[in-house]
Protein backbone atom coordinates (compact mmCIF):
# COMPACT_ATOMS: atom_id res chain seq x y z
CA UNK A 1 0.00 0.00 0.00
CA UNK A 2 1.24 2.90 -0.88
CA UNK A 3 1.63 6.29 0.85
CA UNK A 4 -1.37 8.34 0.90
CA UNK A 5 -2.54 11.27 2.73
CA UNK A 6 -5.25 8.95 4.15
CA UNK A 7 -6.08 5.00 4.31
CA UNK A 8 -10.09 4.83 3.67
CA UNK A 9 -11.97 8.32 3.13
CA UNK A 10 -15.46 8.57 3.46
CA UNK A 11 -18.07 11.43 2.18
CA UNK A 12 -21.27 11.53 3.39
CA UNK A 13 -23.41 13.77 1.28
CA UNK A 14 -22.48 13.03 -3.12
CA UNK A 15 -23.66 16.55 -3.80
CA UNK A 16 -21.62 19.31 -5.95
CA UNK A 17 -19.09 19.82 -3.25
CA UNK A 18 -19.14 16.17 -2.02
CA UNK A 19 -18.61 14.79 -5.69
CA UNK A 20 -15.67 17.45 -6.17
CA UNK A 21 -13.90 16.49 -3.47
CA UNK A 22 -14.41 12.88 -4.11
CA UNK A 23 -13.09 13.76 -7.83
CA UNK A 24 -10.13 15.64 -6.37
CA UNK A 25 -9.29 12.38 -3.85
CA UNK A 26 -9.13 10.11 -6.99
CA UNK A 27 -7.36 12.66 -9.34
CA UNK A 28 -4.39 13.93 -6.99
CA UNK A 29 -3.86 10.18 -5.38
CA UNK A 30 -4.92 11.28 -1.86
CA UNK A 31 -6.31 7.81 -0.54
CA UNK A 32 -6.25 4.34 -1.03
CA UNK A 33 -10.35 4.07 -0.71
CA UNK A 34 -13.04 6.42 -1.29
CA UNK A 35 -16.77 5.52 0.10
CA UNK A 36 -19.57 7.41 -0.72
CA UNK A 37 -22.92 7.30 1.84
CA UNK A 38 -25.59 8.95 0.42
CA UNK A 39 -29.18 8.23 1.47
CA UNK A 40 -30.09 8.29 -2.23
CA UNK A 41 -29.31 5.01 -4.31
CA UNK A 42 -29.42 6.49 -7.37
CA UNK A 43 -26.84 9.07 -5.82
CA UNK A 44 -24.79 5.30 -5.00
CA UNK A 45 -25.17 4.01 -7.94
CA UNK A 46 -23.88 6.95 -9.97
CA UNK A 47 -20.82 7.45 -7.89
CA UNK A 48 -19.67 3.71 -8.70
CA UNK A 49 -20.45 3.90 -12.01
CA UNK A 50 -18.44 7.24 -12.79
CA UNK A 51 -15.36 5.75 -10.41
CA UNK A 52 -15.85 9.09 -7.86
CA UNK A 53 -15.75 5.74 -4.79
CA UNK A 54 -14.84 2.78 -4.63
CA UNK A 55 -17.78 1.07 -2.40
CA UNK A 56 -21.01 3.39 -2.19
CA UNK A 57 -23.93 2.91 0.90
CA UNK A 58 -27.16 4.30 1.47
CA UNK A 59 -26.81 3.23 4.83
CA UNK A 60 -24.63 6.20 6.46
CA UNK A 61 -23.53 3.98 9.82
CA UNK A 62 -21.60 1.31 7.23
CA UNK A 63 -20.16 4.39 5.37
CA UNK A 64 -18.02 5.56 7.85
CA UNK A 65 -17.13 1.78 8.98
CA UNK A 66 -12.88 1.90 9.28
CA UNK A 67 -12.37 5.59 7.38
CA UNK A 68 -9.39 7.62 8.54
CA UNK A 69 -11.35 10.61 7.47
CA UNK A 70 -15.21 11.49 7.13
CA UNK A 71 -16.21 14.38 5.42
CA UNK A 72 -19.89 15.55 6.01
CA UNK A 73 -21.41 17.59 2.68
CA UNK A 74 -24.45 17.45 3.79
CA UNK A 75 -27.27 20.41 4.05
CA UNK A 76 -26.88 22.31 7.70
CA UNK A 77 -30.16 20.54 8.93
CA UNK A 78 -28.91 17.12 8.33
CA UNK A 79 -25.56 17.31 10.78
CA UNK A 80 -26.59 16.70 13.86
CA UNK A 81 -29.22 13.35 12.81
CA UNK A 82 -25.79 12.08 10.82
CA UNK A 83 -23.71 13.17 13.57
CA UNK A 84 -25.97 10.75 16.21
CA UNK A 85 -26.38 7.67 13.29
CA UNK A 86 -22.40 7.78 12.71
CA UNK A 87 -21.10 8.81 16.26
CA UNK A 88 -21.04 4.84 17.54
CA UNK A 89 -19.60 3.30 14.12
CA UNK A 90 -16.64 5.59 13.81
CA UNK A 91 -12.76 4.46 13.82
CA UNK A 92 -10.48 5.01 16.71
CA UNK A 93 -8.67 7.93 16.38
CA UNK A 94 -10.61 9.10 13.40
CA UNK A 95 -11.01 12.63 12.22
CA UNK A 96 -14.43 14.37 10.75
CA UNK A 97 -14.55 17.51 9.01
CA UNK A 98 -17.24 19.18 7.30
CA UNK A 99 -17.76 21.95 4.54
CA UNK A 100 -20.90 23.83 5.71
CA UNK A 101 -21.19 27.40 5.48
CA UNK A 102 -22.05 28.02 9.03
CA UNK A 103 -20.05 26.90 11.60
CA UNK A 104 -21.01 27.60 15.33
CA UNK A 105 -24.64 25.88 14.96
CA UNK A 106 -22.80 22.82 13.12
CA UNK A 107 -20.29 22.64 16.12
CA UNK A 108 -22.75 22.38 18.51
CA UNK A 109 -24.65 20.00 16.72
CA UNK A 110 -22.01 17.98 16.01
CA UNK A 111 -20.14 18.06 19.58
CA UNK A 112 -22.19 16.13 21.58
CA UNK A 113 -21.74 12.88 19.33
CA UNK A 114 -18.43 13.10 18.89
CA UNK A 115 -16.23 10.42 20.51
CA UNK A 116 -13.08 11.70 22.92
CA UNK A 117 -10.47 10.02 20.62
CA UNK A 118 -11.94 11.63 17.46
CA UNK A 119 -11.01 14.71 16.00
CA UNK A 120 -13.52 17.03 14.69
CA UNK A 121 -12.14 19.90 12.01
CA UNK A 122 -14.80 22.13 10.89
CA UNK A 123 -14.07 23.76 7.17
CA UNK A 124 -16.11 25.74 4.90
CA UNK A 125 -14.82 26.04 1.24
CA UNK A 126 -15.68 28.96 -0.39
CA UNK A 127 -16.80 28.16 -3.89
CA UNK A 128 -17.34 31.29 -6.58
CA UNK A 129 -17.18 28.95 -9.53
CA UNK A 130 -20.25 27.15 -9.07
CA UNK A 131 -21.51 28.82 -12.11
CA UNK A 132 -18.58 29.02 -14.08
CA UNK A 133 -16.99 25.41 -13.97
CA UNK A 134 -19.19 21.93 -14.88
CA UNK A 135 -18.90 19.92 -11.63
CA UNK A 136 -15.80 17.35 -13.83
CA UNK A 137 -13.62 20.68 -13.09
CA UNK A 138 -10.95 19.83 -11.09
CA UNK A 139 -10.08 22.97 -10.24
CA UNK A 140 -13.33 23.94 -8.79
CA UNK A 141 -11.30 24.81 -5.68
CA UNK A 142 -8.28 26.68 -7.08
CA UNK A 143 -7.35 29.76 -5.44
CA UNK A 144 -10.80 30.08 -3.73
CA UNK A 145 -10.45 30.36 0.24
CA UNK A 146 -10.91 27.29 2.72
CA UNK A 147 -11.68 28.78 6.56
CA UNK A 148 -11.02 26.32 8.96
CA UNK A 149 -12.56 27.02 12.18
CA UNK A 150 -10.75 24.65 15.14
CA UNK A 151 -12.03 23.94 18.76
CA UNK A 152 -10.19 24.28 21.59
CA UNK A 153 -9.66 20.75 22.04
CA UNK A 154 -9.03 19.64 18.21
CA UNK A 155 -5.63 18.24 17.83
CA UNK A 156 -3.25 20.21 16.18
CA UNK A 157 -2.36 16.98 13.58
CA UNK A 158 -5.70 16.61 12.57
CA UNK A 159 -5.95 20.69 11.65
CA UNK A 160 -2.47 19.67 9.65
CA UNK A 161 -4.06 17.01 7.65
CA UNK A 162 -7.29 18.67 7.13
CA UNK A 163 -5.43 21.85 5.91
CA UNK A 164 -3.05 19.79 3.81
CA UNK A 165 -5.83 17.98 1.89
CA UNK A 166 -7.43 21.19 0.93
CA UNK A 167 -4.10 22.91 -0.05
CA UNK A 168 -3.60 19.75 -2.28
CA UNK A 169 -7.55 20.68 -3.63
CA UNK A 170 -6.07 24.27 -4.68
CA UNK A 171 -7.50 26.16 -1.49
CA UNK A 172 -6.18 28.54 0.28
CA UNK A 173 -6.26 28.11 4.16
CA UNK A 174 -7.04 30.51 6.87
CA UNK A 175 -7.99 29.68 10.25
CA UNK A 176 -10.35 31.82 12.40
CA UNK A 177 -12.85 31.15 15.38
CA UNK A 178 -16.48 30.16 14.45
CA UNK A 179 -18.20 33.32 15.78
CA UNK A 180 -15.69 35.64 13.68
CA UNK A 181 -16.64 33.16 10.13
CA UNK A 182 -20.49 33.06 10.97
CA UNK A 183 -20.17 37.04 11.25
CA UNK A 184 -18.47 37.35 8.23
CA UNK A 185 -19.93 35.41 6.13
CA UNK A 186 -23.48 36.83 7.54
CA UNK A 187 -22.30 39.77 5.80
CA UNK A 188 -20.55 38.32 2.64
CA UNK A 189 -22.80 35.63 1.58
CA UNK A 190 -26.31 34.88 3.91
CA UNK A 191 -27.10 38.40 3.30
CA UNK A 192 -26.66 38.24 -0.55
CA UNK A 193 -28.73 35.11 -0.67
CA UNK A 194 -31.68 36.78 1.93
CA UNK A 195 -32.30 39.47 -0.67
CA UNK A 196 -32.16 37.66 -3.65
CA UNK A 197 -34.70 35.25 -1.88
CA UNK A 198 -36.61 38.79 -1.22
CA UNK A 199 -36.73 40.26 -4.24
CA UNK A 200 -37.98 37.01 -5.99
CA UNK A 201 -40.58 37.13 -3.40
CA UNK A 202 -41.60 40.29 -4.60
CA UNK A 203 -41.84 39.62 -8.15
CA UNK A 204 -43.98 36.38 -7.14
CA UNK A 205 -46.19 38.69 -5.62
CA UNK A 206 -46.56 41.07 -9.11
CA UNK A 207 -49.70 40.27 -11.57
CA UNK A 208 -48.42 37.68 -14.79
CA UNK A 209 -48.21 40.61 -16.79
CA UNK A 210 -45.81 42.89 -15.00
CA UNK A 211 -44.02 39.72 -14.06
CA UNK A 212 -43.75 38.75 -18.23
CA UNK A 213 -42.40 42.04 -18.74
CA UNK A 214 -39.82 42.10 -16.67
CA UNK A 215 -38.67 39.02 -17.19
CA UNK A 216 -38.06 40.36 -20.91
CA UNK A 217 -36.42 43.57 -19.62
CA UNK A 218 -34.65 42.28 -16.59
CA UNK A 219 -30.81 44.03 -16.92
CA UNK A 220 -27.49 43.07 -15.81
CA UNK A 221 -28.19 44.44 -12.15
CA UNK A 222 -31.76 43.14 -11.77
CA UNK A 223 -29.92 39.64 -12.93
CA UNK A 224 -26.90 39.91 -10.51
CA UNK A 225 -29.19 40.55 -7.98
CA UNK A 226 -31.87 37.61 -8.35
CA UNK A 227 -28.93 34.90 -9.18
CA UNK A 228 -28.68 34.11 -5.79
CA UNK A 229 -31.73 33.14 -5.44
CA UNK A 230 -31.56 29.80 -8.20
CA UNK A 231 -29.49 28.16 -5.36
CA UNK A 232 -30.47 25.14 -3.54
CA UNK A 233 -33.45 26.31 -1.74
CA UNK A 234 -33.11 23.62 1.40
CA UNK A 235 -29.16 24.14 1.58
CA UNK A 236 -30.01 27.85 1.89
CA UNK A 237 -32.85 27.33 4.37
CA UNK A 238 -30.46 25.48 6.87
CA UNK A 239 -28.33 28.01 6.52
CA UNK A 240 -30.35 31.18 7.03
CA UNK A 241 -31.78 28.75 10.76
CA UNK A 242 -28.53 27.67 11.53
CA UNK A 243 -26.80 30.94 11.15
CA UNK A 244 -29.70 32.69 12.55
CA UNK A 245 -28.53 35.15 15.57
CA UNK A 246 -25.42 36.87 12.87
CA UNK A 247 -27.65 37.00 9.81
CA UNK A 248 -30.35 38.75 11.55
CA UNK A 249 -28.11 41.02 12.82
CA UNK A 250 -26.66 42.16 9.55
CA UNK A 251 -29.89 42.07 8.25
CA UNK A 252 -31.11 44.72 10.77
CA UNK A 253 -28.30 46.83 9.86
CA UNK A 254 -28.88 46.77 6.18
CA UNK A 255 -32.64 47.13 7.14
CA UNK A 256 -31.88 50.44 8.98
CA UNK A 257 -29.68 51.60 5.86
CA UNK A 258 -32.32 51.20 3.58
CA UNK A 259 -34.98 53.17 5.41
CA UNK A 260 -32.72 55.71 5.71
CA UNK A 261 -32.26 55.48 1.64
CA UNK A 262 -35.92 55.39 1.63
CA UNK A 263 -36.68 58.76 3.94
CA UNK A 264 -33.83 59.98 1.87
CA UNK A 265 -35.84 59.71 -1.46
CA UNK A 266 -39.04 61.13 0.32
CA UNK A 267 -37.28 63.91 1.44
CA UNK A 268 -34.90 64.26 -1.69
CA UNK A 269 -31.83 64.54 0.07
CA UNK A 270 -29.52 65.76 -3.18
CA UNK A 271 -26.30 64.79 -1.00
CA UNK A 272 -27.54 61.24 0.07
CA UNK A 273 -25.59 58.83 -2.08
CA UNK A 274 -22.26 60.73 -1.88
CA UNK A 275 -22.67 60.50 2.06
CA UNK A 276 -22.50 56.78 0.92
CA UNK A 277 -19.66 56.68 -1.08
CA UNK A 278 -17.51 59.19 1.07
CA UNK A 279 -17.63 56.75 4.29
CA UNK A 280 -17.15 54.47 2.04
CA UNK A 281 -13.72 52.34 1.75
CA UNK A 282 -13.11 51.98 -1.86
CA UNK A 283 -12.72 48.74 -2.27
CA UNK A 284 -16.14 47.74 -1.46
CA UNK B 1 -25.42 67.08 -49.58
CA UNK B 2 -26.44 63.61 -48.94
CA UNK B 3 -29.27 61.98 -47.93
CA UNK B 4 -28.99 61.55 -44.28
CA UNK B 5 -31.15 60.83 -41.79
CA UNK B 6 -30.78 63.97 -40.21
CA UNK B 7 -28.50 66.70 -41.29
CA UNK B 8 -27.12 68.65 -37.51
CA UNK B 9 -27.81 66.51 -34.81
CA UNK B 10 -27.19 68.16 -31.35
CA UNK B 11 -26.05 65.92 -28.74
CA UNK B 12 -26.34 67.91 -24.91
CA UNK B 13 -24.06 65.83 -22.38
CA UNK B 14 -21.09 64.03 -23.79
CA UNK B 15 -21.08 61.10 -20.87
CA UNK B 16 -20.69 57.14 -21.61
CA UNK B 17 -24.21 57.21 -23.79
CA UNK B 18 -23.69 60.49 -25.40
CA UNK B 19 -20.63 59.73 -26.82
CA UNK B 20 -21.23 56.77 -27.96
CA UNK B 21 -24.31 57.74 -29.65
CA UNK B 22 -21.88 60.25 -31.50
CA UNK B 23 -19.53 57.87 -32.64
CA UNK B 24 -22.42 55.58 -34.06
CA UNK B 25 -23.81 58.47 -35.75
CA UNK B 26 -20.53 59.44 -37.19
CA UNK B 27 -19.54 55.61 -37.81
CA UNK B 28 -22.80 55.00 -39.29
CA UNK B 29 -23.24 58.46 -41.30
CA UNK B 30 -26.48 59.19 -39.83
CA UNK B 31 -26.10 62.70 -40.00
CA UNK B 32 -24.20 65.97 -41.92
CA UNK B 33 -22.97 67.42 -38.96
CA UNK B 34 -22.69 66.55 -35.03
CA UNK B 35 -22.71 69.08 -32.09
CA UNK B 36 -21.79 68.50 -28.88
CA UNK B 37 -22.41 70.50 -25.65
CA UNK B 38 -21.37 70.28 -22.44
CA UNK B 39 -20.70 72.83 -19.78
CA UNK B 40 -17.68 71.25 -19.27
CA UNK B 41 -15.08 72.26 -21.47
CA UNK B 42 -12.32 69.66 -21.40
CA UNK B 43 -15.22 67.25 -22.65
CA UNK B 44 -15.82 69.85 -25.42
CA UNK B 45 -12.12 69.37 -26.44
CA UNK B 46 -12.56 65.66 -26.21
CA UNK B 47 -15.13 65.53 -28.59
CA UNK B 48 -13.30 67.39 -31.15
CA UNK B 49 -9.89 66.10 -30.31
CA UNK B 50 -11.46 62.41 -30.79
CA UNK B 51 -13.54 63.54 -34.15
CA UNK B 52 -17.28 62.50 -32.05
CA UNK B 53 -18.24 66.17 -32.68
CA UNK B 54 -17.72 68.51 -36.04
CA UNK B 55 -18.49 71.56 -33.16
CA UNK B 56 -18.75 72.25 -29.82
CA UNK B 57 -20.34 74.66 -27.24
CA UNK B 58 -19.88 75.06 -23.47
CA UNK B 59 -22.86 77.41 -24.40
CA UNK B 60 -25.75 75.13 -24.52
CA UNK B 61 -27.81 77.45 -26.06
CA UNK B 62 -25.31 77.74 -29.13
CA UNK B 63 -25.14 74.08 -29.09
CA UNK B 64 -29.23 73.29 -30.56
CA UNK B 65 -28.94 75.94 -33.17
CA UNK B 66 -30.24 74.81 -36.46
CA UNK B 67 -30.21 71.50 -35.21
CA UNK B 68 -33.01 69.01 -36.40
CA UNK B 69 -32.32 66.90 -33.69
CA UNK B 70 -31.49 67.53 -30.25
CA UNK B 71 -30.28 64.41 -27.85
CA UNK B 72 -30.16 65.58 -24.13
CA UNK B 73 -28.35 62.81 -22.66
CA UNK B 74 -27.60 64.58 -19.18
CA UNK B 75 -29.01 63.10 -15.58
CA UNK B 76 -32.46 63.88 -14.78
CA UNK B 77 -32.20 66.28 -12.46
CA UNK B 78 -30.39 68.27 -15.14
CA UNK B 79 -33.36 68.20 -17.88
CA UNK B 80 -35.45 71.01 -16.33
CA UNK B 81 -32.88 73.71 -16.46
CA UNK B 82 -31.22 72.63 -20.10
CA UNK B 83 -34.70 72.33 -21.38
CA UNK B 84 -35.69 75.87 -20.42
CA UNK B 85 -31.99 77.15 -21.55
CA UNK B 86 -32.44 75.38 -24.79
CA UNK B 87 -35.96 76.08 -25.78
CA UNK B 88 -35.87 79.51 -27.53
CA UNK B 89 -33.01 78.76 -29.63
CA UNK B 90 -34.76 75.59 -31.14
CA UNK B 91 -35.06 74.76 -34.71
CA UNK B 92 -38.98 75.25 -36.22
CA UNK B 93 -39.76 71.91 -36.32
CA UNK B 94 -37.09 69.98 -34.66
CA UNK B 95 -36.78 66.91 -32.48
CA UNK B 96 -36.20 66.70 -29.06
CA UNK B 97 -35.44 63.29 -27.67
CA UNK B 98 -33.30 61.74 -24.48
CA UNK B 99 -32.05 58.77 -22.80
CA UNK B 100 -33.35 59.28 -19.20
CA UNK B 101 -34.27 55.92 -17.24
CA UNK B 102 -37.05 57.72 -16.23
CA UNK B 103 -39.57 59.50 -17.96
CA UNK B 104 -42.90 60.48 -16.55
CA UNK B 105 -41.01 63.24 -14.54
CA UNK B 106 -38.46 64.05 -17.32
CA UNK B 107 -41.56 64.79 -19.50
CA UNK B 108 -43.23 67.02 -16.75
CA UNK B 109 -40.19 68.73 -16.27
CA UNK B 110 -40.00 69.42 -20.33
CA UNK B 111 -43.44 69.92 -21.42
CA UNK B 112 -43.62 72.97 -20.28
CA UNK B 113 -40.67 74.70 -22.43
CA UNK B 114 -41.18 72.57 -25.70
CA UNK B 115 -42.29 75.27 -28.42
CA UNK B 116 -46.29 73.59 -30.25
CA UNK B 117 -43.78 73.10 -33.61
CA UNK B 118 -41.13 70.85 -31.41
CA UNK B 119 -41.54 66.96 -31.08
CA UNK B 120 -40.23 65.61 -27.81
CA UNK B 121 -39.86 61.18 -28.01
CA UNK B 122 -38.59 59.95 -24.96
CA UNK B 123 -36.81 57.47 -25.65
CA UNK B 124 -34.52 55.12 -22.99
CA UNK B 125 -31.43 52.88 -24.24
CA UNK B 126 -31.08 50.20 -21.83
CA UNK B 127 -27.56 48.90 -22.02
CA UNK B 128 -26.19 46.20 -20.24
CA UNK B 129 -22.82 46.21 -21.34
CA UNK B 130 -20.89 49.06 -19.52
CA UNK B 131 -18.73 46.75 -17.64
CA UNK B 132 -18.03 44.34 -20.72
CA UNK B 133 -17.54 46.62 -23.70
CA UNK B 134 -14.90 50.15 -23.99
CA UNK B 135 -16.49 52.91 -24.57
CA UNK B 136 -14.93 52.61 -28.35
CA UNK B 137 -17.18 49.74 -29.16
CA UNK B 138 -19.74 50.24 -31.83
CA UNK B 139 -21.64 47.34 -30.64
CA UNK B 140 -22.80 49.11 -27.38
CA UNK B 141 -26.08 48.95 -28.10
CA UNK B 142 -26.90 45.86 -30.16
CA UNK B 143 -29.60 43.89 -29.52
CA UNK B 144 -30.46 46.02 -26.80
CA UNK B 145 -33.96 47.57 -26.08
CA UNK B 146 -34.64 51.17 -26.52
CA UNK B 147 -38.14 52.20 -24.52
CA UNK B 148 -40.04 55.06 -26.60
CA UNK B 149 -42.76 56.63 -24.63
CA UNK B 150 -44.31 59.23 -26.35
CA UNK B 151 -46.64 61.97 -25.34
CA UNK B 152 -50.33 62.26 -26.63
CA UNK B 153 -49.13 64.93 -28.83
CA UNK B 154 -46.55 63.69 -30.65
CA UNK B 155 -46.52 63.31 -34.18
CA UNK B 156 -45.91 60.07 -35.82
CA UNK B 157 -43.46 61.10 -38.35
CA UNK B 158 -40.95 62.16 -35.32
CA UNK B 159 -41.08 59.10 -33.37
CA UNK B 160 -40.61 56.92 -36.52
CA UNK B 161 -37.54 59.07 -36.99
CA UNK B 162 -35.84 58.61 -33.65
CA UNK B 163 -37.07 54.82 -33.58
CA UNK B 164 -35.16 54.45 -37.12
CA UNK B 165 -31.88 56.50 -35.60
CA UNK B 166 -32.08 53.53 -33.03
CA UNK B 167 -32.43 50.66 -35.00
CA UNK B 168 -29.24 51.91 -36.72
CA UNK B 169 -27.89 51.91 -33.42
CA UNK B 170 -28.53 48.03 -33.26
CA UNK B 171 -31.02 48.36 -31.17
CA UNK B 172 -34.99 46.86 -30.55
CA UNK B 173 -37.39 49.27 -30.05
CA UNK B 174 -40.63 48.61 -27.99
CA UNK B 175 -43.14 51.54 -27.25
CA UNK B 176 -45.07 52.13 -24.09
CA UNK B 177 -46.97 54.41 -22.03
CA UNK B 178 -44.15 56.85 -19.23
CA UNK B 179 -46.13 55.33 -16.85
CA UNK B 180 -45.63 51.77 -17.09
CA UNK B 181 -42.10 52.28 -18.16
CA UNK B 182 -41.52 53.75 -15.13
CA UNK B 183 -42.83 51.25 -12.76
CA UNK B 184 -41.40 48.46 -15.05
CA UNK B 185 -37.72 49.60 -14.64
CA UNK B 186 -38.46 50.72 -10.81
CA UNK B 187 -38.09 46.80 -10.35
CA UNK B 188 -35.47 45.91 -12.77
CA UNK B 189 -33.19 48.57 -12.70
CA UNK B 190 -33.85 51.38 -9.71
CA UNK B 191 -34.81 48.89 -6.67
CA UNK B 192 -31.38 46.85 -7.51
CA UNK B 193 -29.17 49.83 -7.18
CA UNK B 194 -30.99 51.11 -4.37
CA UNK B 195 -30.27 47.93 -2.67
CA UNK B 196 -26.68 47.64 -4.01
CA UNK B 197 -26.56 51.12 -2.43
CA UNK B 198 -28.16 49.86 1.03
CA UNK B 199 -25.35 47.15 0.90
CA UNK B 200 -22.47 49.32 0.67
CA UNK B 201 -23.84 51.84 3.40
CA UNK B 202 -24.75 49.12 5.45
CA UNK B 203 -20.75 48.22 4.99
CA UNK B 204 -19.32 51.41 5.80
CA UNK B 205 -20.96 51.19 9.53
CA UNK B 206 -19.33 48.27 10.32
CA UNK B 207 -15.48 48.43 12.01
CA UNK B 208 -12.35 48.86 9.41
CA UNK B 209 -11.27 45.39 10.44
CA UNK B 210 -14.59 43.62 9.58
CA UNK B 211 -14.52 45.67 6.35
CA UNK B 212 -11.00 44.70 5.37
CA UNK B 213 -12.30 41.00 6.27
CA UNK B 214 -15.25 41.69 3.97
CA UNK B 215 -12.93 42.60 0.98
CA UNK B 216 -11.26 39.74 1.42
CA UNK B 217 -13.41 37.02 1.27
CA UNK B 218 -16.70 38.84 -0.80
CA UNK B 219 -17.83 35.87 -2.49
CA UNK B 220 -19.68 35.78 -5.98
CA UNK B 221 -22.87 36.52 -4.71
CA UNK B 222 -22.06 39.25 -2.48
CA UNK B 223 -20.20 41.35 -5.29
CA UNK B 224 -23.19 40.85 -7.58
CA UNK B 225 -24.99 42.61 -5.08
CA UNK B 226 -22.95 45.54 -5.06
CA UNK B 227 -21.73 46.30 -8.23
CA UNK B 228 -23.89 48.52 -8.59
CA UNK B 229 -23.49 51.16 -6.24
CA UNK B 230 -20.21 51.48 -8.25
CA UNK B 231 -22.26 53.35 -10.81
CA UNK B 232 -22.43 57.03 -11.24
CA UNK B 233 -23.59 58.96 -7.96
CA UNK B 234 -24.97 61.92 -9.52
CA UNK B 235 -27.17 59.67 -12.19
CA UNK B 236 -28.69 57.60 -9.56
CA UNK B 237 -29.45 60.25 -7.22
CA UNK B 238 -31.35 61.55 -9.65
CA UNK B 239 -32.90 58.72 -10.90
CA UNK B 240 -34.59 57.41 -7.58
CA UNK B 241 -35.15 60.89 -6.79
CA UNK B 242 -37.24 61.35 -10.46
CA UNK B 243 -39.27 57.90 -10.22
CA UNK B 244 -39.75 58.63 -6.35
CA UNK B 245 -43.54 57.26 -6.69
CA UNK B 246 -42.68 53.92 -8.55
CA UNK B 247 -39.54 53.00 -6.80
CA UNK B 248 -41.27 53.45 -3.26
CA UNK B 249 -43.92 51.83 -4.23
CA UNK B 250 -41.78 48.41 -5.12
CA UNK B 251 -39.11 49.44 -2.07
CA UNK B 252 -41.71 48.77 0.08
CA UNK B 253 -42.98 45.51 -1.32
CA UNK B 254 -39.60 44.52 -1.00
CA UNK B 255 -39.23 45.67 2.42
CA UNK B 256 -42.43 43.62 3.24
CA UNK B 257 -40.90 40.44 1.69
CA UNK B 258 -37.65 40.94 3.15
CA UNK B 259 -39.59 41.38 7.13
CA UNK B 260 -41.45 38.53 6.51
CA UNK B 261 -38.50 35.87 5.60
CA UNK B 262 -37.16 37.82 8.80
CA UNK B 263 -40.08 36.46 10.10
CA UNK B 264 -39.73 32.90 9.25
CA UNK B 265 -36.10 33.09 10.26
CA UNK B 266 -36.82 34.14 13.74
CA UNK B 267 -39.79 31.04 13.96
CA UNK B 268 -37.44 28.72 12.60
CA UNK B 269 -39.95 28.03 9.69
CA UNK B 270 -39.01 25.42 7.48
CA UNK B 271 -40.67 26.27 4.57
CA UNK B 272 -39.98 29.78 4.04
CA UNK B 273 -37.80 29.37 0.73
CA UNK B 274 -40.07 26.32 -0.74
CA UNK B 275 -42.71 28.79 -0.57
CA UNK B 276 -41.21 31.53 -2.34
CA UNK B 277 -40.10 28.77 -4.54
CA UNK B 278 -43.59 27.28 -5.60
CA UNK B 279 -45.12 30.63 -6.31
CA UNK B 280 -42.44 32.01 -8.55
CA UNK B 281 -42.07 32.30 -12.26
CA UNK B 282 -39.26 29.25 -13.26
CA UNK B 283 -37.79 32.33 -15.62
CA UNK B 284 -37.03 34.44 -12.77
Amino acid sequence: MSEKLFNKISIIGFGFIGSSIARLIKAKSLANEIICGDINPEICEKAINLELADKAYTNISQAVRDCDLVILSIPAGAIKTIAEIISPHLKKNAIITDTSPVKQAIIKDISKFIPSDVNFVPAHPIIDKVFLTSNTDLGVFDNSWCIITPLMHTELKAIEKVSLLWDKFGSKIEIMSPEHHDKIFAITSHLPHLIAYSMVKTIAGLEDDIRAEIAKYSALDFQNITKAASSNTIIWRDIFLNNKEELLDILQEFTQSLTSLQTAIKNSDIDMLEKIKKSTNPKL
